[in-house]
């Protein structure tokens, strides 16, 4: 049976818990959205004292499936107002289930300006006061926590703008080595950890107990059967392209495809992409050797490794990792084609503690609104100091992309329910802005990736710029997505399980030989729906309706090069995803 | 028949149509709301090129019923996101309806840097390129439209605020001497102006025709009653109340009543309560002399006269006028208690282009963000000139009290659907704290004046902190207002019509003599509840929904002293007031 850690910052105190048993089975966002529905009040202030965070390991993690590493985080989210869950691959969770805990809960605020550390070993926990830690930057605090704590330490941190409560700042948690570079970065929840003046958590698993599948045997053949599926596909394969080119392997393909929003969301065609695309990303850590290193993963038991480590000229290291998102968000989308630039400013954004995506929309916002000019790296790179130094310019900037919008009067802002989309045009790509539309999460493209059909081919193929059945199309992968980020499998699998169904049948057996359940494909899609379902009542409880689910406005009269499109799926079609 | 004026920013044409058939007959909120709902896409961006702003003289405004001359100003709000409806008392729209004109539509934006100026005469209007007035304070703005269009001329304009597309910017308009000080305020309709380029609006009345009653007999014989109503009533008449000190005469009342909000809505009674009310300020004018004056009017026909004018010690114009709303948001809410401090602040206020009522909230949650002390009057106006100067603390504190609480995670924001609490504080008084949460125009007293009953035993007597009947209550006021709202009537004739029963048949009389109806009694609740069911219907479109009905959340754990009452009207009951 599982354990519950509970946190209360008001009280400061820690108490450890039998899980109920409406949560017994869960984990990850089945678990987090479920908590967060029945305990959060939707009208409450998502930095008052009735928000709370959770977080919950996956089903599967903590065992040696594999790319099992993921923990989901939930909350009602200050930059969406919604409820949020967003996931991170690190080895923090892994630990943290072998612990035993299936879930913790951090509950009220501090009524001061304090900082505070949750030790949390395999007998419970405690609060320490780390006012050291206030104002640190993630990478100093890390290195502070590893040498109280030991290299070896697995932790979790929110940097300065979670501090200052600013509703883009995510969530970091340890890498392999030890940096604070693996983000549940999406919905500002570090701005909830910021309210409750929990800085950072440190585990302790001496005495771990480990993670024991239910069904030992059934558990190693659906673990066989997803690691030949992820070996054997052209995305995920060792020496393919995820593992040889990062995620910014997309920067030239949805350039081709045109859908590579650029100069806030202008055009998607970016003339710089090339700089700044994975290949450009592999062939400098070629050239400039040193620290710079392709396929690194992000968590032990990763067999596709598509993290990187990016190297400055003279080889030491500079940041880790050039995700495709972080690449062009802080780069074609600003359109800044320097990759040391766009280095700079993804360690800047790590070490502010604030999500790359959310970042990179917002100065795109704020070079529309006059505040830098398009294409100008060190001015990118002096805006977001704003946010460290907490200037009123930082202050605004950190609330996200919206929030700067409506400071200066824009009205091109690329966002859905207050989130920045991320870097998938929906005028370009029909069935992604679905996702982003719809998604109880706001503008997400992890929520329900149709970009795999709709530009890799992978799991079918459909037209990009067609409105055809991309409702449909959309919802099928959300359902599915709410499952897998349930399990604690990278979504990345999704490409060997949508291409090879005996790596399907391999997640489902992983997940039944772990809970000695009998899910089949069909409750997959149920469960998710459900997880979904759970999600939009509490939207609907917290007044995020219908009017909501809408691209926004400039997309509707505004033709985006080079296919000059608009976003042309009705009102009407959209509400279908949810009637 | 009426006619209507098209001006097209986009195109920058001036049309004149016949009034359409569903508008005859309308006028004030009414007619505002109607043509809101039915030509603005409730889900539109309020700063992009499908708003509207439209204007309308009420039904009786330009005739001589007394206190009749309020024009209404109607569009999407930047600052709700939902419809609004605000209004001023002004010689504005008498001399527009006695052009003949029903209604003022300004559609579409400039899609650069320009501004513009819109003229009207009887037969017809132009816009003329107005650059030498941009960025201009409203009082030199103002005086130039003097010099170049006469001291008689009546015109329109924004400040500096709405220019910057700030939701806290109103719309000014002349007063009986040419100040540009009577104020459309709340919602940021002053910004939707500054997204159209439109600064100034300046009629030529010359050769105007005039405002004919229907039926002349029934007119004079409602006119004279509503007069004698108003003239014998303790609140309206000569020498009374509102005459001899202001509605300021409500801050030692609100105070005595633990209903003063102060130091951001921390408690109902402010020690420096006596230095900033109306009793003060009539006898500043008394000692300084000079320009200092109460019984002021804000337009010809007003026989209330509850306007005043401020003189500095040595007897210069300071500001007009200090109103109750002003003097408590920038005085009380802030602790602040100098009078000359608060004179200052809503002098600047009135230059900006800014609502007083928004600016003082807002800068109540400055000072709880720590960006000034409470009661610290130069550091107010210090915050006050960020606006002004266009600084990036500027663009959060114009942007209001919400967006200025939201930059800085402060979770004590006294605001409905975004728009600031005015003067009445909800927990102590729970009746007008229904009108807040409930009214489709965010937090308002103008919607449901409670105040009357629950504070100055007006039209009955209701305790104020009884919870019992407070919806009914705010329902009866709040369709009543909408009524009064499209006469042009200006909202303080309700003291009289609800003690004394002719004065309301004065008021339905004359609305019948002018436009030959037969309304009766029955029909003003009705009328009103058709504006308001259409304004709550707009607001649905735009996704603002019950869950948008609520009290900030504070208020449900905070007890406010002296009464140490929390707002314990339930959801439930508040749901009641719709359903």
């Amino acid at each position: 049976m599982g354990k519950l850690v509970r946190v209360n910052m008001s009280e400061k105190k820690v108490v450890v818990e039998p899980l109920p048993d409406q949560c017994e089975g869960k984990g990850g966002r089945w678990l987090t959205s479920l908590m967060v529905s029945e305990e959060v009040p939707a009208g409450c202030h998502p930095l008052g004292p009735n928000n709370k965070v959770v977080f919950a390991p996956g089903i599967l993690t903590g065992t040696n499936a594999p790319n099992s590493g993921r923990i989901s985080v939930g909350a009602k989210s200050p930059l969406t107002g919604g409820i949020k869950e967003s996931n991170a691959g690190t080895p923090f969770p892994q630990k943290l289930a072998r612990m035993g805990y299936t879930a913790l809960v951090v509950e009220g605020i501090v009524d001061d300006d304090s900082r505070w550390l949750l030790k949390l070993g395999v007998d419970g926990g405690e609060l320490v006061p780390a006012d050291e830690l206030k104002w640190k930057g993630t990478y100093e605090a890390a290195r502070m926590l590893l040498d109280n704590y030991g290299e070896k330490t697995a932790f979790m941190l929110i940097g300065p703008a979670g501090e200052a409560k600013m509703a883009m700042a995510g969530i970091a948690f340890n890498d392999t080595e030890g940096r604070p570079s693996r983000y549940a970065g999406r919905g500002g929840l570090g701005a909830v950890l910021g309210s409750k003046g929990l800085k950072a958590i440190v585990l302790d698993d001496t005495g771990a107990p480990g993670v024991d599948p239910v069904d030992k045997d059934l558990f190693k053949e659906g673990q066989k059967k997803l690691v030949d599926a992820i070996q054997s596909h052209d995305v995920t394969k060792k020496g393919g392209a995820l593992n040889s080119f990062g995620t910014a392997v997309l920067i030239n393909i949805l350039n081709e495809a045109g859908g590579l929003p650029t100069k806030n969301f202008r055009s998607g065609v970016f003339e710089g992409a090339q700089k700044i695309s994975g290949e450009a990303i592999a062939e400098a850590a070629k050239q400039r050797g040193g620290a710079g290193t392709m396929g690194h993963s992000c968590h032990p038991g990763c067999i596709i490794r598509c993290s990187n480590v990016y190297a400055r000229e003279d080889g030491s290291e500079h940041v880790s990792c050039i995700e495709y998102e972080s690449s062009w968000s802080l780069g074609a989308n600003c359109c800044i084609d320097n990759l040391d630039h766009v280095a700079e400013l993804i360690r800047i954004c790590n070490d502010l503690g604030v999500d790359t995506i959310e970042a990179g929309v917002t100065l795109g916002v704020a070079m529309e609104a006059g505040l830098a000019e398009f294409g100008d790296g060190p001015a990118a790179i002096k805006l977001l100091g704003e946010i460290g130094a907490r200037t009123p310019l930082g202050h605004i900037l950190g609330q996200g992309a919206q929030f700067t919008g409506e400071a200066y009067g824009v009205t091109r802002i690329p966002t859905v329910k207050h989130q920045g989309m991320p870097a998938y045009e929906p005028r370009a790509v029909k069935g992604i802005g679905v996702t982003y539309i719809t998604s109880p999460m706001g503008a997400d493209h992890t929520a329900g990736y149709t970009i795999a059909p709709e530009i890799l081919a992978v799991g079918g193929k459909q037209e990009p710029l067609s409105t055809m059945d991309k409702v449909t199309l959309s919802r099928a992968f959300q359902e599915t997505t709410a499952f897998i980020d349930s399990t604690g499998y990278c979504l990345f699998i999704a490409f060997p399980i949508l291409d090879i169904p005996s790596g399907f049948e391999g997640v489902v057996q992983t997940v039944n030989g772990m809970l000695g359940t009998g899910y089949t494909g069909e409750d997959v899609g149920a469960i998710g729906k459900e997880i979904l379902q759970a999600e939009k009542d509490f939207n609907t409880r917290a007044g995020i309706t219908a009017a909501a689910d809408r691209p926004p406005e400039f997309m509707r009269y505004e033709k985006l090069p080079p296919h000059n499109h608009v976003y042309d799926i009705s009102d009407e079609e959209l509400d279908k995803f949810w009637n």
